[in-house]
């Protein structure tokens, strides 16, 4: 039995339901007597570099369980990407000296592709010094992109956003007897997961016209032709499209843009594309526009969260407690789909070796041959991962959330 | 006993709850003996004129009930404001046309300020006809700036929508431990009632450190000294002002924006003034900053209604009907007070002549001093308006919505 302290910290991009993974560890850990004290890092991996721990055995337990339907990272985040091991190793080192003096034996990193990969090369260094602690990768990424696992806790919360968002924007944009063409402009540079599930609510009511994803090239004049179509044949058209759509040689559709901000290489901030098209197809083809970017509110909007993946989220947490009690070290847990109907899925573990820095697009078969719209392929992956109303608690009729903040020090 | 047709229209934009009057309108009409036949205009009075009804009785009793929690207007709406009494009458004497035809004997009209207008107009010159029709207004507005009543249907839901949602950004815009200033944009050309909303959320956690509504003159320089403050301090800021913020002359800040939309009068478009801000705050004072654009989705956003909004939109409906029936006409049902703590409310009428076309702003006493937040009267005011969590149904894991829709014609 190895004993010692327990670290976790939640790393790049916040999610709906990451903190529901949070709870997961603590609650499990709470039942593990080799676990000697429970740390959560402020800041990701900057929280260990700094020495700057919160005592989760100080927290409130309501605040602890609220944490299971709580947006955004209540611990903090970073976007800091260790070095390479053939590199230079003071922060491993660092990294060591702070595990020894606070005898952490459990790390737990929570995070998409990058910290996966930070999660990766602490396991290899930790081995390489003989220093016994077992370094377990959780999943979270609204993006979807994560391979080795079926899905990755954290998009169906944000997909079942889209998914409602678009079908009530539709609904929104019926009731003129002239409209509009509305163009909806959803998270996602290199896959098209998020702004596939716009498309969701075909089956219930209302979705969108067209779909534009990354994994396909944008043409402007093909997308002016196919949403003029729909607009003079419906009186309406709604388009969901990716921050990250390309034309044809892998340019951003944002990079035809002169308004753009860029930065000092001159490549462009994401976000803004479907400003950029609106204007367009107004100045020069004519055609009646809006633009509505879903923008930050769809990765942290738990008040529509799905069940299914805060319950998989809880599960990943607490799932990666009991293999590292186990003895496990250098894996992520992931999910195995068992079946559609009922959905079922069960938690595995998968190497850390082969997970880093892997992206994971969206299957050929999920698109139409146009590349303008999903299959039912894909919404018989997509649809079950939904399921469940959101168990937000509600108190003076808002949305009751943890209090634990980063900001706060507790 | 006034024996005849009904006949309900829906104008204007379109709120979650809009649908939830025409549902207390409907169910409430088919106890009554003396409404003969019951018919919805699509596309507003537009409709009317075009004697295009779509018949309720025919129509599934399922997806009447479902109108209760569908957001949009089910039936269409329109911007169609009738021109004044004094002049020319053509369409008017249409309008008599088609309610002779019919027998048209209540007619309702669901709507804001425009709309009232309009119900006001076609009261009186029915009277100067000697034509008995019972013409009562429905009010409905997501900006709060009727007149005569306590609030209208459709702001709380809003306002619910925009609570939660800055919530949930504020949560998300405190991850990084060097933030930015995160400026969200919301509704409201002339009245700051929904953006006052952004700061319901403080006293459950985390709402707008700063709030600017177009009854307060705007200053850029003064905003990005308030800001920078906070962000230095906190290391996070989260703003939300209206679209329609203006200095102390009267201009829009968005006419700053020499790339904002102008129409040929070179008017601006309202939309985009949280991203000119947010480049302008980086270029002139070089504040790390991110504009987030609430847009159509807090209009249409039933998944997150107000239960106290959509059984009020609900009853306006239904007393309409009552009023009518017992012989009124040109009056809208107007909503009044009684109590905060519980909340309750009853419903009245209140004479068209004195409502139409008045604008209702945010009072003095709802913002602090400096014009840059909200203060606890405004809480008192609004909170209780939100009450009680969202009644939407759930199928598949998202929100079940009614089939009726104005571009399929049923």
């Amino acid at each position: 039995m190895l004993k010692g302290t327990l670290v976790f910290a939640q790393s790049g991009g916040p999610t709906s339901v990451i903190n529901a993974s949070a709870c997961g560890v603590f609650q499990e850990a709470f039942k593990h007597d080799c676990i000697t004290d429970i740390f959560a890092a402020r800041y990701g991996i900057d929280g260990v570099l700094n020495e700057d721990f919160i005592d989760i055995n100080k927290i409130d337990s309501e605040d602890i369980e609220l944490l299971r339907y709580t947006p955004a990272s209540a611990f903090g985040s970073c976007r800091h990407k260790l070095p390479a091991l053939t590199g230079d190793l003071t922060k491993y080192y660092r990294i060591l000296e702070v595990f020894k003096k606070y005898n952490v034996r459990y790390f737990f990193y929570n995070g998409g592709n990058d910290s996966m990969d930070t999660c990766n090369k602490i396991a290899h260094f930790m081995a390489d010094n003989n220093y016994q602690c077992r370094v377990m990768g959780v999943p979270k990424t609204v993006d979807n992109d994560l391979e080795g696992t079926d899905h990755s806790p954290g998009y169906a919360s944000c997909a079942k956003y889209i998914a409602t968002s678009v079908h009530e924007i539709a609904l929104d944009s019926a009731v003129y007897q002239k409209g509009r063409v509305t163009i909806i402009e959803i998270m996602g540079r290199d896959a098209g997961w998020l702004t596939a599930s716009a498309g969701l609510a075909n089956s219930t009511g209302a979705g969108a016209d067209l779909i534009y994803v990354p994994e396909r090239a944008f043409s402007i004049e093909q997308f002016a032709k196919d949403s003029k179509a729909i607009l003079d044949k419906k009186g309406y058209c709604v388009v969901a499209l990716s921050e990250g759509i390309h034309d044809g040689k892998g340019k951003y559709i944002l990079e035809y843009d002169k308004e753009a901000t860029r930065d000092s290489f001159g490549h462009v901030a994401l976000g803004g594309v479907s400003t950029f098209l609106a204007k367009t197809l107004m100045s020069q083809y004519g055609i009646k526009t809006r633009a509505v970017e879903l923008s930050l509110a769809q990765r942290c909007a738990a008040h529509i969260s799905s069940k299914v993946d805060a319950d998989e989220s809880y599960q990943a947490g607490a799932m990666a407690v009991k293999y590292a009690v186990e003895g496990q070290t250098n894996h992520m847990v992931v999910i195995k789909r068992i079946s559609n109907n009922p959905y079922t899925a069960k938690l595995e573990m998968a190497n850390l070796d082969n997970i880093a820095n892997a992206v994971k697009n969206l299957p050929d078969n999920y698109l139409n041959a146009q590349g303008t719209n999903i299959t039912q392929d894909f919404v018989d992956y997509a649809l079950p991962l939904l399921g469940g109303e959101p168990q937000v608690k509600y108190v003076n009729g808002l949305p009751k959330y943890s209090n634990i903040r980063p900001d706060i020090k507790q």
